[in-house]
């Protein structure tokens, strides 16, 4: 956490809103007659939105919502490591950490073979690989990550609040100015749902529109981008409860496969006491809706108990229930572009989230993935209307977002008919029966993918060909940045490489440093950053703002090979130690080491070539865009110019 | 964390107040008639104090306030080891680790021997040594640190503030109701400072008194405990400044002997750039203040200048600066007992902190010292008042911290004096001057007890003879217990098991098991258990009122040898897996194990007897006061016998 570089403040330095700051204020009444983005939704996918847009006090943005206020009780629960790193680019990952369920085992229970009607233990595994992140698979409820987000929002340079109590009733795009990225094209109607402004319809005008409002989109059928796929015809009940049980794994996430009941997922929850429950309803006959079953609360509990027999199960309290079918849909498009197919056209309005793809929550994917679009999306709208970037850049949101979404929908469906599905020992399945052992062998592989860090990107303007991927191998072009342990060569602090890529819309160059000594003048590093410091051609000098600090844009970072007490940090390469801020302060916090004493080289666990060294550029959103070797500054400032303004 | 146990609540699990149960409701204008316990000053100490007593809707707590409001800025940064723990304990210590800066590194700097008017490295160590806490040593404005305190007490069961700009001018004692422990035998009255009410005057009566009022207390002289010691004669200024330098050792803790210009310390503060610098200033005359010297930051600037020479100094802001002498003050006893040699009585008006200790501030020792002085009183005091234990406890006090005062002060006088001499060459040493290796070996050597991890209190009613030691070595019997990684059975989540003791007043007994599986009936633990939940001389049935919660005042916790998947939680002794809250729902909390998969196991670091287990007994402020074999009944129900109730 860095603070005070402009002065010494009193206070928590995570309120980083100037006073009368607000965009938004608490409690202001009308929305403005304009803004550079209007959000529709306030669920996680646009809050995330929402809080990326809130540290740059150059974007105006509104967030409205239909409901009265913030939630109080989430339907999501499950956190992917993946989430928990974007968690922490934003600052709240501790809070979570302390507060979350912590998901460390999974256990499979199937029916006795001496004795069906029973349930027993086949076997407990790890729910997540080691080494895939340094953060844990955790559960909380969602309306906490709401919380946190909120908060974060208020505190931002563009200090944001929702606006609630208003529903979307027209969206208007005006053809005419759409190729202009300074006009504001769009122009959306809201109507207060309730209290005494109800009725009363307000006009907002935007440069561009994000439909993060979830299954029922308001904003989607404007851009004629239906919802496509079917129902796989399950019903399935929800509960979150306070029980009272001898099953053993109550406190272990757990997958049930019963005889003849069904099957019952358990997901622990946060707090040591309250549990949920995922319980298999039956099949709905052709075009019948879950909501038609009827079903209530006593018969979830009465199937519950039958599933985990001989287990007892008491409900004491019921905090939350629901009944859906599971079904996978899909657009296919996450934007409004295919309607204009100029070359120099660029998308106006986006879908996020829900809004865009749908599937079963049972595998804790929907609120992840869904936040994840938004963490996508919104450091490239904040770079397009900040001017550091094309218009362009707006088109790789659905290209990227599409193909994630696209292999979430064939994992879920998988998923979902296996866990559905009647149990049956190897060797005796048919096609509607589910091998119990090929089922965990499945959840096993698919960890990587449900733990998010399986998301690769695909080549594009923003994501390099890969062609110098064996300079660094740790780092897979397309992937989020996999963080390692360092050492801060300054003060000696242990620290994740990882955590300095902030959700700050910053675009960061890791330069691992060859064998020789970063404070060797004859070093490549050394001409690196005398390059990116000095030349005119620099990409760094190139896309930062008069004025600004040399990091405001591209912030570059070194990793060196030697233990941090064995370089002269007054001898760095001046970049790697600059001054900023209105007193030309030295920021200390651009160099690091392995952590040698502990044996921790973050060169043998990423794989960096140490005769070499590697260029690793990593974007906004924390994924890896390039890798280059340490002295191809052509190639470097060719990628840069591809989209950066 | 654990929350929910009586129903799902939507909102922060931090906030436990009940609606409407504050005590001192913010912007309350009117002191309450009478409380159980009055705190003057909210410094760390009463701070510290107000927060544990805030844990307990039962004991009604006042405190109050010279200043007009919280404090912007503060004096001391220097936290602890030991500190760090104890925020653990009241659950705050991550957004301290979030926000600080973490002392690793100390430098040490000495004149240049072929050119001594220049200073050079000579040598840089680590700064805490590896494994004595799991928590770093930390710097944060205390403000910061008040901030966390009057957060938790507001949210806290007794929901507290102070009570601002009241000045203490009257504390009376009726010396004919102090043996009644359920009087209020103290009466005091301050007088409103500032604002439309000053000068008015109001009167509160109180069952105890605590002066946390700092080294110019007011209501130590009321109990007549003058400070007692001198003054060392030596000036020193202090500044936070950011400031820009080429002095590559900025960012690290340094200790500089100059050879003509004096000392100097840097404090590398939070957020990267700020930084705290102790100036050597003269020695004062005989009886001079250093008041009188009129020292200005300018020439602080330029004696701090002239001692980093040949490095340059430029200070772009002072964000605090002020200049003191060195002196060393105690008081003979922490409370007004001596007065009265009845064996029955008991203490009723306390000092804390500054108020009864004062020294040099270098070492980082005042806050950290007098916080842990309020962290022995707090749950003394809920003891007593709350009937829980007998009044004879609160002797405990003064006997316990008036020894960790002298050791402070004792340690302070050789620190501050090394600290200040003229440096010298090791064999060149006369009386006023310091060898430089012998200061950077002491400081070393030193580095338990200014970690905070080194006190130990003396054999007590409430600490055992440690005649039983060696069934548990790496637990000293009256140090804080020094907590190791375990995984907890139920949810096989890697925890801390020193963070299971939180600052809730609560005893606790760790029972280390043998090598028979905690779920055999005829294992020891399985004995002990029984126990404690059945006989009627269990300390746990003896201790805990009717309809509460069975671990409400003594908790039980166990630690197995099998590794968590190897032991069936459903097997367990009921005491350890207790029924709880109004719903009656099950604790799965009460049970460790080693981590075995990462080969750490608190058996072996802890020096736990395998083949016997051991009991521990630990207080409710983390220290050990007794270990004891697992069968030893007997020893275990004399030990609280003799001051529970």
């Amino acid at each position: 956490m860095q603070f005070f570089l402009n002065g010494f403040r009193p206070g928590d330095p995570r309120i980083t809103a100037a006073p009368g700051a607000a965009q938004t204020p608490e409690g202001s009444e009308c929305l403005p007659e304009q803004v550079d983005v209007l959000i529709v939704g306030s669920g996680p996918t646009g809050l995330t939105l929402a809080a990326q847009l809130a540290a740059f006090p150059g974007v105006e943005t509104v967030i409205v919502e239909q409901k009265a206020g913030p939630l109080q009780m989430g339907q999501a629960d499950g956190i992917a490591c993946r989430t928990m790193e974007m968690f922490e680019a934003f600052g709240f990952s501790e809070r979570v950490l302390k507060e979350s369920y912590w998901v460390n085992e999974t256990s499979f229970w199937k029916p006795d073979d001496a004795c069906p009607e029973n349930i027993v233990r086949s076997r407990v595994i790890q729910d997540v690989e080691d080494g895939i992140s340094e953060f844990p698979h955790v559960i909380l409820n969602q309306a906490r990550v709401h919380d946190f987000f909120l908060e974060l929002m208020r505190h931002s340079p563009a200090s944001l609040e929702p606006h609630y109590s208003r529903r979307l009733i027209d969206l208007q795009c005006d053809t005419s100015s759409v190729l202009n990225p300074s006009a504001y094209p769009l122009t959306a109607r809201f109507e207060h749902v309730e209290g005494p402004k109800a009725g009363t319809v307000e006009e907002i005008r935007a440069r561009y529109v994000v439909g993060c409002d979830g299954a029922r989109s308001a904003v989607r059928p404007f851009i004629h981008r239906p919802l496509e796929g079917s129902s796989s015809g399950q019903a399935w009940g929800v509960m979150d409860v306070l029980a009272l049980t001898n099953f053993p794994d109550i406190r272990r996430k757990t997958a049930i496969h019963s005889a003849s009941s069904g099957s019952l997922l358990i997901i622990p929850r946060e707090g040591g006491y309250l549990v949920r429950l995922y319980i298999e309803l039956d099949q709905l006959a052709g075009g019948q809706r879950a909501a038609e079953l009827q079903v209530t609360v006593d018969q979830l509990i009465a199937r519950a108990r039958k599933i985990l027999y001989p287990y007892s199960l008491e409900v004491k309290e019921i905090a939350w229930w629901s009944v859906y079918e599971i079904g996978q849909r899909l657009c296919a498009r996450f934007d409004d572009l295919a309607g204009r197919g100029e070359s120099d056209s660029f998308p106006r309005c986006f879908i996020a989230g829900d809004a865009c793809h749908t599937h079963s929550p049972k595998a804790g994917q929907g609120m992840n993935v869904s936040m994840q679009d938004a963490f996508n999306l919104g450091w490239k709208l904040a770079a397009v209307i900040l001017g550091r970037a094309t218009p362009g850049l707006l088109r790789t949101y659905s290209d990227e977002r599409y193909s994630v979404a696209r292999e979430l929908i064939d994992f879920d469906e998988k998923f979902a008919q296996m866990f559905g599905a009647q149990p049956a020992e190897s060797g005796t399945v048919d096609g509607n029966a589910v091998d119990l052992a090929e089922f965990q062998i499945f959840f096993q592989r698919q960890g990587r993918f449900t733990a998010g860090v399986a998301t690769r990107y695909g080549t594009s303007t923003i994501v390099g060909p890969g062609s110098h991927q064996h300079l660094a191998q740790g780092f897979t072009v397309g992937m989020r940045l996999h963080s390692a342990p360092v050492v801060r060569m300054s003060d000696a602090r242990p620290v994740h490489l990882g955590h300095t890529v902030r959700a700050d819309g910053r675009w960061r160059i890791f330069a691992f440093a060859d064998t020789e000594s970063p404070t060797a003048r004859s070093s490549r590093l050394w001409a690196l950053c005398d390059y990116l410091e000095r030349s005119p051609d620099s990409p760094v000098r190139l896309y930062t703002p008069v004025g600004s600090d040399i990091d405001s844009v591209i912030e570059v970072i070194a990793i060196c090979q030697q233990a941090h007490g064995e370089v002269s940090i007054e001898d760095l390469p001046p970049l790697l130690i600059p001054r900023k801020g209105r007193y030309g302060l030295i920021d200390y916090e651009k160099m690091f080491c392995p952590d040698i004493k502990h044996g921790i080289d973050i060169f043998n666990s990423r794989g960096i070539d140490r005769k070499r060294g590697a260029l690793v550029i990593v974007r906004p959103d924390q994924h890896v865009a390039h890798i280059l070797p340490l002295d191809e500054y052509g190639e470097l400032g060719a990628f840069f110019a591809a989209f950066m303004k």
